[in-house]
């Protein structure tokens, strides 16, 4: 990983209105300590539950948020800024704390995946951004485990980055997606930037280039020979399928494999089933079967109900544009100003106030049997899910790899009661709110001058 | 707007399998010229037209794209290059030329956004972020056109930074939809980077962190007198715009005009003809209501037939991840290569070979009465939509403003035939293909060998 290749991301990316509070701020001196917490309101339609991801992002954004001269100066120039306010951002550093849900958690609803504890203005000015980040990498991941779950032991593959919004999308779609249990992403930049392995295989045009298709398949092959994969279906699938035959040994005589065939078009399951035939009969019973091409959770399970002799999917725009629910219900919401309880009224969007925690059981089966929401200074049964990971703007520990962060995941995937494991859960996952919540709300409301 | 701050991107953002076919095509001194087309295939449910998106950053893309030392050395460590790759890469700049629909046009399906014409490793290697940058620009531009259609004369603004997905998103959201008609953005980039108009208001927490909502007004007001938008509906929203029409002579007795008020929660409709009465009742006729939360083109339409006394809207997650449409089925696909026409076969996935050309007639009334799609080198009726704007690598002529873009998409969207301006479009719009383009269609098919 080099920083350089990194996105740089502006600070100038956030709304206006986080700046223009941090001035009126600003102008009256009002910074006392505040309490944000980041949560999702509600699951989208066939959900049973989110798979946390974007938290390592965010506090790599906490620890490196400065505003340039040139960045200060354009502000300036738009005359909607006072001296104060640019001078403030000229020193700017979060000095603040987080706690927060470990990234590959399980969670839910109204479950806070941050805490941000910090003077308000600073708690203010992050807000944009810190939103941005976790909404669509826990959208992704939580996206990407129901693929996981649904087609157990297959290899699942990132490819969506050409529909993915955006640059930044196809990065952060290949991390989450990684994390949730994904094997892979064909987005070199995961791999420069993440570490996680890179896949790939050839497009229609390289076939369509050489004319004749065999000859594509060998020069392919010749160039890259130890990852041979050919894309079977430019012309004509089962004849490609053929020709791979015919080609093989004239490689192995060069000691290369072909490793797989993708079929990327058609009715998958019968064309996979004619190509392993012919694959089998003509002794490559080794080389592997990938698909691409309008795979989604349900696509995979019907795969695997059908036992299609498919070894991986390349998944797209499913994927990294989550098609089926392309955003969650969020928020990061003032909870506690200068000690004080916090909620918002306004009709249907009532939070819950304090500093929060989760404690989560589990059953003799190991399996998660329930969840508490209450306030951190409660005592309750179950373990904590929330743990403080920064201190005065500094993470208290080298950030996890994501490797240690796919394995959370792993595990918290393995311990989900079965019936919210299935694409379509049959139950749903006990949350529930502490007495000691419900009795802080009612103190915020009645404190509350409206 | 200063490049620092502009989202820097590598050229590692790309599908591996591009650098695996120019390793292959450097190997065997394949680099013909090679005419790849961007397209979609097909519109979304209830779309009627696309609106052409993105073309300027592609431009910026292919003229600036370069691999640093540091990207190279971690290719190379992959272990999955050989050096004439990576001198390849040392000293790549793309040197093609681009002819393209200029943005802001309405445009259809099959009908060529982008045309790449360059040496085919050149052509090959851009392809992910181009079409990256195409389909989603295109995509918010589109959805955010049906939304100026939807609400003629209204005030509609981008407050999608946070749920878009990750940073890019936000950015182009706001680029694209300015184009579509939009008035502005609340992101700050957008604004910076692009000199769209950057609006906004206050959340939630800042109601709250005052304790009285009263003072919390008087603050905002007097900290930023030259835009005062007050949110009205944090614990109760009539007694909100009641507050607001008592605190205006004081503030009028300072010289500053309570210029909004913006109601996030509830039946906006209702709450916001209650809100009318209140502030006219108390002489702020010039206070206008903006709106937001849940905001797409039904609910627009919805509130417009209702002539519900709204001004303006905040428009988010609907615009910026184009929730009922968040893809669309695009492509860039090898159209010729050296000389000959080419174009794949795979299972209904064809497309239309050969350089082509748009050309687009007009009615007695003004309006677009059919387009025919054909070989550039046609003679055909109508006006050509696809110019040359890019040679050898350079643009060949200045990067039109987006104010110019925007004017361009206002003229197509009032030709737009009166069915297609429907949110539920009462009509296809006639493409026609030229028999000229079924020929060459056939003449491609036969030579292929398969």
């Amino acid at each position: 990983m080099t920083a350089q290749s990194a996105p740089v991301v502006s600070p100038l990316l956030t709304d206006l209105y986080e700046l223009n509070m941090v001035q009126a701020y600003l102008d009256n001196g009002e910074n006392g300590e505040a309490v944000f917490e980041f949560f999702v309101r509600r699951l989208p339609a066939r959900r049973g539950f989110l798979l946390a991801a974007g938290l390592e992002d965010v506090l790599d954004y906490l620890e490196t948020l400065r505003f340039s001269a040139e960045e200060i100066d354009w502000l300036k120039a738009t005359g909607r800024f006072r001296d104060n306010f640019l001078d403030y951002l000229r020193d700017f550093r979060f000095t603040g704390d987080v706690h927060a849900i470990p990234e590959g958690s399980v969670c839910f609803p109204y479950e806070p995946l941050v805490r941000i504890t910090a003077p308000l203005q600073q708690a203010q000015i992050v807000e944009s951004r810190l939103i941005n980040i976790l909404h669509f990498q826990t959208l992704i991941a939580s996206k990407a485990a129901r693929m996981v779950l649904a087609a157990p032991g297959k290899i699942l593959s990132d490819f969506g980055l050409r529909t993915a919004h955006g640059a930044e999308a196809g990065l952060y779609s290949g991390r989450a997606s990684y994390i949730a249990g994904f094997a892979g992403a064909a987005n070199v930049l995961c791999g420069e930037r993440y570490g996680i392995p890179v896949v790939g295989t050839m497009a229609h045009s390289f076939i369509q280039v050489h004319d004749d298709e065999m000859l594509a398949f060998e020069t392919f092959a010749r160039a890259r020979p130890q990852d041979v994969i050919l894309l079977i279906d430019t012309y004509d699938t089962e004849a490609g399928a053929r020709k791979v035959v015919e080609l093989a040994p004239r490689l192995k005589a060069d000691g290369i494999a072909v490793r797989g065939v993708r079929i990327d078009s058609g009715d998958l399951i019968a064309m996979a089933r004619k190509v392993r035939v012919i694959l089998d009969q003509g002794g490559l019973k080794d080389t592997v079967i990938l698909v691409s091409g309008g795979i989604n959770e349900d696509v995979l399970q019907g795969m695997m109900k059908e036992a299609a002799p498919i070894d991986g999917f390349g998944i797209g725009v499913n994927l990294d544009a989550s098609i089926d629910a392309p955003s969650l219900d969020c928020a990061y919401k003032l909870q506690e100003y200068k000690g004080q309880p916090k909620r918002k009224l306004s009709e249907g969007k009532q939070t819950w106030p304090g500093r929060k925690q989760v404690w989560r059981s589990y059953g003799a089966d190991g399996r998660m049997s329930g969840d508490v929401l209450g306030l951190e200074s409660d005592k309750a049964d179950g373990e904590p899910l929330i743990t403080q990971v920064m201190r005065g703007g500094k993470r208290l520990a080298p950030a996890p790899t994501l490797g240690q962060i796919r394995e959370r995941a792993a595990r918290d995937l393995a311990r989900l009661p079965e019936p919210l494991r299935q694409l379509q859960p049959g139950t749903e996952y006990p949350v529930k709110v502490a007495d000691s919540l419900v009795a802080l709300a009612k103190e915020a409301d009645a404190r509350t001058k409206r």
